[in-house]
């Protein structure tokens, strides 16, 4: 059985060059701590942090929603062609110990729910913030900086 | 083609007394309206709305996670075992023209995540609310009650 | 619970007339028992079958590959778009206590494969043929004519 | 975007010793020819191919039916647990250049079924022959050995 420790990073496929950096810095700390980054396989945040986590050495797996393994990003290691479109967010944390959010749209909001959902801890840089009866929910551990993110996430690591 | 109206209700599968007569009010009449109701077909909101629904006559779809259909609650006509988890989440509300969202935990925030990243309407009864950088996002649409929620829900409706 | 009883109809999306023909009274004899047809919602086979349901009053469910419900045949009652590709098969199977292949391409060689697997009864009209080592494999039953091919499904249903 | 090659090997999740040396030597094969192999994860034909592989200083990479990576078998460098069943047959299959089929029951029936469908190339060792209209379907490139298997596989690899 594999040891390994894998980290999500989930964000949209779209991303300034703001978040990009900070995504990159993420995958460059995942893969300098030794663990594999996992991610939805495509552009924006997920391509910015499997280039960081490549330019460490790193081993980056993209869990797609489409048929076609080419549409995966230029630093994707292992591409894996699900064909089932957004029902690949559930795989690609359920694969995860922890998941780091970086910013992120309404698909990254479902992530961070399927996460908190099956008790993966959810670390967040510039990402949602939730709320319910006018109680802000703090189930998303707040990070100022990629490699805190990372810390955290190693951390708190749980995946059953 | 079936130009039936599709609507899903979201929702835990435990649920309070309140909550419970808040899911079943919006499962009557989203039958009465001559909907067909959509949801997980498990219990607490689910069931309180199936419940509601075939109390006025309406037809009620369960999309189920587990592998049995057995496992559907008493209100259920048609029963959808997918042995997927998860990700029958994203056919719940695939297959849905609107989505209705009454409380509701983690499972229920990554449905909303994924309706509005698919162009569904979501309408809210006492549910999550989302930020983004110290904003509020207002994507989902607040109901004050459940007949309102479902005027909403039908007004807005689209599936693509 | 519902205590309806569910017969998938599997076959190919494009059929000639006799095929079709096959499928249309399948589809008409399983509304004539009083059961559910479910299938995959498309043409060929699946139109056929739904057509035959349809005239003798039955209900029909199409679970759908795509992610538009405007991809179902005009006879389906009830459309899931899964848009889950292939992997919706597995829906199709699992939603059904006994399976009926008319004729069908390796698409319905796979469904026969996961029926088979999760021990639903298949019944087969003019489709394939399974040997092992040189041995004939049993495990389809074969069926002369529609009107015996949804007798034999309802006789050896079996949904868990 | 990745240019390695994947070969998927699949087959039952119990296998006697004769196909656990054939499902190894293939494993061995792969690793050896550089490419990587992919399976659904578990014991059996699974493991030894994995085994192989691993022998010989390949990666092994197992798309699992569960939700717990730990089910993955001793050899899986990369388990990937979808939480979704059998539908995870369409992962392996879709993620794969090419699938060599060692023997085999209904579950690898299914995913040769949708190997053919997608237009993977399927070899097979000791499994299933298929029949249409009381002729032979020869879709499955029958090998005699391993080593002619994996040659066979990397020749008419094709992945889209």
């Amino acid at each position: 059985m594999s040891d390994q420790i894998f980290v999500a990073v989930i964000g949209s496929a779209s991303a300034d060059a703001e978040i990009a950096a900070l995504a990159e810095e993420v995958g460059r700390e995942i893969a300098r701590r030794g663990a594999i980054l996992v991610c939805g396989g495509r552009g924006g945040v997920m391509e910015a942090a499997c280039r960081g986590a490549k330019a460490a050495g790193g081993t980056t797996v993209g869990i797609l929603p489409g048929t076609d393994h080419r549409e995966a990003n230029a630093y994707v290691d292992i591409p894996i062609a699900t064909g089932m479109g957004e029902a690949r967010n559930v795989i690609v944390v359920r694969s995860a110990d922890a998941v780091i959010a970086v910013s992120g749209g309404y698909g990254t909001l479902s992530e961070i729910g399927l996460a908190l959902k099956m008790g993966r801890p959810v670390v967040g840089l510039s990402t949602w913030a939730l709320g319910r009866e006018g109680t802000l929910d703090s189930a998303i551990l707040e990070a100022e900086a990629p490699e805190q993110a990372v810390e955290l996430a190693l951390a708190r690591r749980r995946r059953t």
